[in-house]
């Protein structure tokens, strides 16, 4: 295939777009929308977000150890980037975006109403990388939409309808159409000599 | 809005869908489809992938400091899933799977020609995470295909049809309409005091 080459950037995609919630000293709560967010271990669950050092909410989880990963449905695209474009440390985003708060269960950060899908985190470890800190956090509880289940306890994507984030394009995408189910249509191309 | 605790687990989407590419001392390729893989760092540009320490790919990236991180088209679904499910210890994934290679440019390790978005890495920094290795490589040179550029040099989305993966869920999704410009459409909500 015909390439072009961009020479080394930040351009890879798709991405989650997040909504990472913290608190300062005092109990208040601050967001920051994130696309630097995945899972990065099994054994224990952890996930682990990056952002830059001078960040109100890298502030706030270096000194409380916790944090919420917060995932963002496609009707917020709106309110996600606005999250994203604002800093903490001047504006209560919480009451210019419309988004509300509701207690979590392990930590003392709140979960995003609003958000289907949210983490809560314990802090465990941090590396530097430039301007950019990768915290880590253990997974402690996850919360789904109650009304994404089927009485068989299957999810359903559609009612999570998760926004996509194309970084290096600078859009926000929904999801079309199921291509493939996991761990099992490639069974199709095994053949076992 | 009511939520159902799923416990400590590794729920998250949506995620990126990426084929690894690797090589052995020899300079055999290896494929390993792979979702927990992001962007963190803009300076330099770095990215990280996290994989248990018993894949082929784990071995070929400890020894070889270099991989590279091919974005999955949707048309490579069911190819996709089969990389993942299969370990390269064993298999000849390439041939099974009807993929193919290109030279890179920086690395030893080769592009998978199929994808529309290659990364080349340097190995720089790894961690250690239970069973599995989170493995920071600095971004030596991104490909992007040509026929996603228009005239004045944007890229088109929908040349790079990337693969969704749901993770939790197990399922594949392709993209579906654009929701918001990034930086620009939360400009809206600003409201400076």
């Amino acid at each position: 295939m015909l390439k072009r080459q961009l020479g080394p950037c930040v351009t890879y995609f798709p991405q989650p777009t997040s909504i990472i919630t913290s608190v300062n000293s005092e109990g208040t709560a601050n967001l920051m929308t994130a696309s630097w967010v995945g899972i990065v271990s099994k054994t224990p669950p952890t996930m682990a977000i990056s952002l830059n050092k001078g960040r109100q909410t890298y502030d706030n989880i270096s000194k409380q150890k916790e944090f919420v990963v917060n995932m963002v449905p496609a009707s917020l695209a709106v309110e996600a980037d606005f999250c994203g474009i604002r800093s903490g440390k001047n504006h209560d985003k919480l009451e210019q975006a419309g988004l509300s708060l509701q207690p979590a269960e392990c930590v003392k950060v709140p979960l995003l109403n609003e958000s289907p899908l949210n983490v809560e985190c314990r802090l465990v470890q941090e590396v530097e990388l430039g301007d950019y800190r990768l915290l880590m956090g253990e997974i402690l509880q996850i919360h789904a939409a109650e009304s994404a289940f089927d009485e068989a306890g299957k999810m359903d994507v559609r009612c999570f309808d998760p926004l996509v984030y194309l970084g290096g394009v600078r859009e926000y995408w929904d999801l079309g159409n199921m291509r493939a189910a996991a761990y099992a249509d490639g069974q199709r191309l095994v053949v076992d000599k």
